[in-house]
């Protein structure tokens, strides 16, 4: 009789759900990381980036360090990582928000919306973003965002519902810049007052 | 005969040029001071705010411990110091771009063009930046821009050059946050097209 343990059920049946097993690991995974990412920006933003330990993190986590150092080689690896899977999941929803809108103009203003909204909710983590903004992940992560943007403008650019005067390149960069200010804005209401008058200056001139 | 140092002429001849004197201890104390903050602003900037001592600053800067401490308490108040400096020159500039155009359409359009070029020209020093602005100081400092902006908006929409469907207050943090974008803009043509570009965001609606 095998004295192997009945836990590891992969390597004794290994046609018993191996699907359904990896995918329970998946999740304890992703629920750990989840844990030691949201510890640690709530650490940080308490007690400031110079002052926080992986010792911390693991404590408050409420896993050992060793598993920590499993995940994450240091601070500063967890808060990219952090931001990555936030700034991943914004580029998803303005896709998704640009790809339920008809029409070039409808595409413009449901992606300049979906940012204002975003960047409305957004804490506003000055050092915390400060010091993701200089990796290189999330300088490539910021530049998706541009190309968005970009690409909407030209789109609705091309159909004469955009100044042509201002590249696109130009015009995304103050798109980007102008709906920034929705992260000090009070109510819903201010927010779309923002994209208002942020898309008027999208406008043709006159 | 007196043993007083020729170098205490105010105390020896107190009716001899005691203006000039006070001036040159002035100009003295002021250029001590420069020294230590662009000296601290270079080393925060090239090794980080954790890393920087007052010890260094000193060094870098030529002068004693004790000399820097009679000036300033911590590095923090230092970056604090050249921030306040920087903003109040600022200011300064732009209050006498509004004085020196004529009308109210003319002032906002000179106020936005030189705040473009303010930040154009400003090193984007992110973690000096983000330690600043939680300061109160700063905070007050911002506060004195926006409404300096908020008053050349208002004025502008009193005549009809500016809409009306969204406050002065708005509308200057929307011109605040989209001229940012001139941070990271490469030619001058750029900087006046992104202030043309935001003052379109201004005119009222069609």
């Amino acid at each position: 009789m095998s004295s192997q343990s009945v836990y590891d059920i992969g390597a004794v049946y290994p046609w018993c759900m191996p699907k359904l097993w990896d995918e329970t690991m998946e999740a304890h995974r992703r629920a750990v990381q989840d844990a030691v990412l949201e510890t640690a920006v709530a650490l940080v933003t308490e007690h400031g980036l110079a002052s926080v330990t992986m010792s911390q993190i693991a404590k408050e986590a409420g896993i050992g360090r060793a598993t920590l150092y499993k995940y994450f080689p240091d601070v500063q690896s967890v808060l990219i990582a952090w931001h990555d899977r936030h700034v991943a999941a914004h580029l998803e929803r303005l896709a998704q928000a640009r790809d339920h809108a008809d029409g070039p103009s409808q595409r413009l203003e449901a992606v300049l919306l979906g940012y204002a909204h975003i960047t409305h909710k957004r804490p506003q983590g000055g050092e915390i973003a400060a010091f993701v903004h200089r990796d290189r992940h999330v300088v490539q992560a910021q530049q998706q965002l541009h190309d968005l943007v970009r690409e909407v403008v030209a789109e609705a650019a091309a159909v004469g519902a955009v100044r042509e005067d201002v590249s696109p390149e130009e015009l995304a960069d103050y798109c980007l810049h102008a709906l920034s200010a929705a992260g000090g804005l009070r109510s819903e209401e201010a927010v779309h007052r923002l994209v208002a008058v942020t898309l008027s200056g999208l406008r043709p001139a006159r």
